[in-house]
């Protein structure tokens, strides 16, 4: 028995032995350190880049910080969420049916109820199965790439996109493809490029609709055309409609799983963002599939088999999904709608009377827009993040840099905020610019 | 562009080529397929081995259904959460403050008041930094074990265990090393054997303390010995104390977390199993760790960098953690603690009773007791498994074989139930046993 002991002692003498360790007058060696795939992984993260640039922030302005940077509203009291859905939280915790582990899919009467509402927009129906509760998004994304990264495999992202898939992906060591939104084309997909970067090992296509960060909606035929194409390439499209149905312009909500039987799609979603209840954490994975190749595949087991060793939403937030689901009033969600539409259109307007920046396409759906910016007009601004950084530190107002979301040079600003600070810091952006544009 | 599109569409010539496909008349080839490392890591799974079991009932047995399987009271009336968890809970969502996404790390009152809570029982503080949020226990090993997991690695798991900790280190290719827990002193841990096993790249030892699922708790000469050989060794401990201050023998609770200066520490808990709310999915990892070893290693960073990338706990249920620790009365512990104290003597007694099973130690804490089968005193039963289906088959019980937690012929019992249900269900066990008995 001693031996083994023996052994392992011996490695400490080894000069390159175990690493960690140091520090202190008696050198210890240690032999944990990190799994690096964790720092590459989570590199550049839209969390962490806005707490950098409020940590710009110049203390002794006096004027309120402006949070133009992050998808989530809940805070503004115009965004309060409806309290039918806080009373059916409160209903289902009173009840105490609801403090025992769930299981790891989630519980029958919620993933039931998610499955009629996708449902009430699509040509055939979901059932309970097809349903797969997740504890928000986030964890939606975790799962579906973490059951496509099969070694070899890669998988096709959008530019700009939303950055826990690279983060994901990059962690699972699954393979990242990018594909480019079109801006003069309404942050469209550019098809044949998607032909040109697939291969025999590409498993999948993000699409993100309503667009996060572009603020587009996809209209039919174009996602017709994506469908039929990732038919054509034997891979699946991941469908991220986290937005859905948050459009104001002239397109409707379309969702993907339309267009299920011609290319097998899983789509991800939550309460989140409709509801503005990011912070209960209830999100969803939809397996839209009338032909059961994702069955076949093994990819439904693996979603499944992935659940029973992660963790799940709370017990009595579940319960609470079909009165949440079923009886927030239409009244709800048209105020919602009727904030952004107004807050998109000052957005658009007062962005393109800034000189510097340039606002290539009106947004018609989710929370955001993209702008670009020309340094090329600007004295002291060498790109996205030092104009975000001085923003922040000369006006108090946070804007996203584009190289968070995969474009250099560009902002991704969040319009879904009261009219009166969204035109405040519109303001400060111009005084901003003017400040700082070259003279001529 | 066209190209591209030529060059896959080739791919689907090949016989070989992308996997999937087939069923119906079409041949259709898909290029997705699930990764193989999931349905490995999810092998043996506690919830899938209860279904199994639940399946195997007859279901023209009139008598009620007794689960002794599970470690989740709460569905017992004798086991309500306390109305002060509740109101906390209400009161927070109320307030509407806490609709927002958190930190990735937690909210700063709840960290606090975690790493206040552990301080009672430690000679040192720990701050607020040291504390990070999880969705429940379960999301604090998936943290622990990705952040451990660099390649080549390899941990030290205890046998009998809990089986996430298998799933996970499998998924994320974390060599397994078991050590055995023996049942002749108590359940302790085999100390020689841990350091015949361990090489320069083990890093960590996982230790369960009070013991799922042997019902045990460790003695404070015991507890440093490990820490003492932790640090020989130069790995870390993690300390599952998910049944913390749930002892009710001789022995009282000693977190690993006051010998955190000899090796260091990251001990993973939850309101769970104390508060009876599982459901809930409040965890937590603290760094017990004074000298700063951890954070010299990257630890600290890394388990930072992997929240970054994952899902959160509902924010109004972090922020009901400050009352939920401070408010609940020692009344509500004292209530389950004597239930349990008596529940477990009743289920030593009695199973001693019985032929051909057997209790080596009578249980001081956790939900659970390790009993062993003697499958050569019985006539007809094979083994654990093949115990456990016929039990659920005749006689309506529900009792977890030994090999879902890396002991095969014994049993794991729950005895966190209402007394007269105990007692009912330990009847039918007597009856089952005597019946499947050889004749001598």
């Amino acid at each position: 028995m001693e031996n083994g002991g023996a052994k392992k002692e011996c490695a400490f003498e080894k000069e390159n032995g175990c690493g960690g360790g140091g520090g202190g007058v008696m050198k210890k060696k240690w032999c944990f350190k990190a799994n690096e795939s964790i720092s590459s992984a989570s590199g550049i993260t839209i969390r962490g880049t806005l707490a950098m640039l409020m940590g710009s922030r110049n203390l002794n302005d006096s004027r309120e910080t402006i949070p133009l940077g992050h998808g989530d509203p809940s805070a503004f009291p115009c965004f309060k969420a409806s309290l039918v859905a806080e009373d059916a939280i409160v209903e289902s915790l009173r009840s105490a049916k609801f403090n025992s582990y769930s299981p790891s899919v989630g519980i029958q009467p919620a993933r039931s109820a998610v499955a009629q509402y996708l449902s009430r927009d699509l040509t055939y129906k979901l059932s309970a199965q097809d349903v797969f509760l997740t504890v928000g998004c986030i964890q939606s994304i975790e799962v579906v790439v973490s059951v496509l990264a099969r070694p070899g495999a890669n998988i096709l992202l959008p530019r700009p996109g939303f950055p826990i898939y690279e983060s994901r992906a990059n962690f699972s060591h699954l393979e990242i493809r990018h594909f480019d939104l079109l801006p003069e084309s309404g942050w469209e997909v550019d098809i044949d490029q998607i032909k040109v970067l697939a291969d025999e090992n590409t498993v999948a296509i993000v699409m993100i609709n309503p667009g996060n960060p572009c603020g587009n909606v996809l209209s039919y035929q174009h996602m017709k055309k994506i469908a039929e194409t990732a038919k054509k390439l034997g891979i699946l499209i991941i469908s991220d409609e986290v937005y859905g149905h948050l459009t104001f312009g002239d397109k409707k909500f379309i969702p993907m799983g339309v267009f299920g039987s011609i290319a097998p799609v899983l789509t991800v979603g939550s309460i989140s963002k409709k509801w503005i209840v990011p912070g209960w954490r209830l999100g969803w994975i939809a397996v839209n599939d009338p032909n059961g190749f994702l069955k076949e595949a093994k990819i439904v087991e693996g979603i499944i088999g992935y659940m029973n060793i992660s963790t799940d939403p709370a017990t009595f937030i579940q319960a609470a999904v079909p009165r949440i689901l079923e009886d927030t009033t239409e009244e709800f969600f048209k105020n919602t709608i009727s904030i952004l539409r107004e807050s998109a259109e000052i957005c658009y307007d007062e962005i393109n009377e800034i000189n510097c920046i340039y606002c290539p396409h009106k947004p018609d759906g989710s929370m955001f827009v993209m702008v670009k910016i020309d340094t090329s007009l600007l004295e002291d601004i060498i790109d996205d993040i030092d104009f975000c950084t001085k923003l922040a530190k000369e006006e108090n107002v946070i804007v996203l840099p584009g190289i968070a979301v995969g474009l250099k040079n560009w902002l991704r600003i969040t319009f879904a905020i009261e009219s009166p600070r969204l035109q405040d810091a519109l303001r400060r952006m111009k005084a901003f610019c003017d400040r700082h544009a070259k003279q001529l």
